[in-house]
């Protein structure tokens, strides 16, 4: 009875009380109390064994980041999330391997009041797809969509330290001090999701988007979906302290333009509403920084002003199957 | 870019207008207006080759199977389908494959008016994993955990046609009539979620499973969850026509009784709602028949009527990592 063991042993570790679940995990389907007058965010995202983490990544890290690169999709939708569901293959019935990966699941879904309500568990190579399920008031969704020639463009938090964690990861980055090896490797294995941030950001921005896939991709489908173009300042990407400790500038900065796995919120505003943004981005518990501006020419550029002119970067993004 | 291609494939074979996607496909995450008053239904089920399904099968096959067994837990649950989403492992981007899995995706999803709404498209092995989603007044939802000492046991359609296709696909069944083959291999490739018998349930069943692991297994967890017993009779079991002119009976029976895969209902009724309830899953296009009762004494039991004894299978049902 391995399969029933082991979706007991990730029950047990992911209950987390919700008024709104009539029915959790245990039966054909899970039964949900939608709040009355919201809408419905829905999202679902895969991490495959060798493509998205390296072969020994530590349980407890899948699971926490399986969720978290889902919470970052309703994030930046400006989504309160609220429930989600599990598909976890696995080669073998491992239960510590599992009861570690449900603690990883469950101590982000417990900070951000997710219950995981459903579930299955599969023999196959070592896969987990998550979806997240969110909700948000009518017209309050922050789309990519939005974005008008003017728009300030803003990040959260910092660029390229999960590249710089992968590069470690990868044995391609040493002689970095311990605890800055540790920050890296911590924002590529335990990404933050920016919830508190998309949340307030409603109302405020005018375009909004999750850094999955590096700044200048995911910035370029903002620009595609809003038929405008942007323009980056080389110097204004935020770099942590660790980065720079860890590299050279220009190292960083390539980092900061295409690495992906990031989960920080690239977002517009209106220049008047710059101010505000930065202000309720901070009260939210983390920062925000300008980095470029929307333009009408299609395209994103990057703009090197202390050289005065334009840069060109060696890689774009990070695409599947590229 | 390649995954944005595939994307577009499954996007332009899976367009479905519902009212209540406000953002379909293409954006950090979907956007749905639930329906008001009603409590939402949510399930996921994960397809990965050689596991599930070998690994030439067709890939509109796969499309099918994969929402299939999904809206197969919501039927069982009395839901009626609206949304869902795909995440898709592929070795490689073949975009023919993609654009047949798609199609086949599609056929199942406008017969039950269910809009794809998101998803994810990565490297790896070929895996489907669908999250669906559905709608169901406030205590209507069919549970595993109703069923009361002397209620009817019932099932819909005929059991062990998957099994029987499943052994034709592997090879261990020959000599059959190329009509009864393509019929018993259609069962188990592109198999009919009952969600009409589902929805003619609602008010009626005190329990329902879809029967996936096998009859006896399932029913069992329906026994478990409600506290009682169950008793089979072996006679009762439907069989096709094409199963019984396949094999003996005694073969018939057992693969009746353990084939999984079949996503066929079982459900229990009082005894003075049967003729009730065969009458409206008629009327909803499917048959049903008593096979059985609940007794006090936990666990599922096999009558053979006619040597007037117990019998005991040899097979109990389909368990991963068994």
């Amino acid at each position: 009875m391995a399969e029933f063991d082991l979706i007991e042993h990730i029950r047990a570790r992911t209950r987390h009380a919700r008024g709104d679940v009539l029915l959790g995990i245990g039966d054909d389907a899970a039964l949900l109390q939608p709040a009355p007058g919201m809408q419905l965010v829905a999202c679902t995202d895969t991490l495959n064994v060798g493509v998205h983490f390296p072969e020994h990544t530590a349980p407890a890290a899948l699971g926490w980041k399986a969720l978290a690169v889902n919470l970052s999709d309703l994030a930046a939708m400006g989504a309160e999330p609220a429930w989600a569901l599990l598909a976890l293959s696995l080669p073998a019935p491992d239960t510590a391997f599992v009861a570690e990966l449900a603690a990883g699941f469950a101590q982000l879904a417990a900070r951000h009041e997710v219950a995981l309500i459903g579930g299955d568990t599969t023999r196959g190579p070592l896969s987990l797809t998550v979806t997240a399920l969110g909700q948000i008031p009518p017209g309050a969704a922050l789309l990519r969509s939005g974005a008008r020639v003017g728009d300030a463009v803003l990040v959260t938090g910092t660029l390229g330290d999960a590249a710089a964690g992968l590069a470690l990861a990868q044995g391609k980055l040493s002689g970095v001090v311990a605890a800055d090896e540790a920050f890296l490797r911590r924002r590529l294995d335990q990404p933050e999701p920016r919830v508190a941030a998309g949340l307030a950001l409603r109302g405020l921005a005018t375009a909004c988007i999750d850094i999955s896939d590096g700044l200048l991709a995911d910035l370029g489908h903002v620009c595609t979906a809003s038929g405008v173009g942007a323009e980056i300042e080389l110097g204004a990407l935020p770099l942590s302290a660790a980065l720079s400790a860890t590299m050279t500038r220009a190292q960083a900065q390539a980092l900061a333009l295409s690495g992906g796995d990031e989960y920080e919120l690239c977002f517009c505003v209106a220049p008047a509403q710059v101010e505000a943004a930065l202000a309720r981005v901070q009260a939210a518990g983390c920062m925000a920084r300008v980095i470029g501006r929307i333009v009408a020419t299609s395209g994103v550029r990057v703009i090197d002003a202390q050289q005065g002119r334009g840069f060109e970067p060696t890689r774009r993004g990070y695409e599947h199957f590229a």
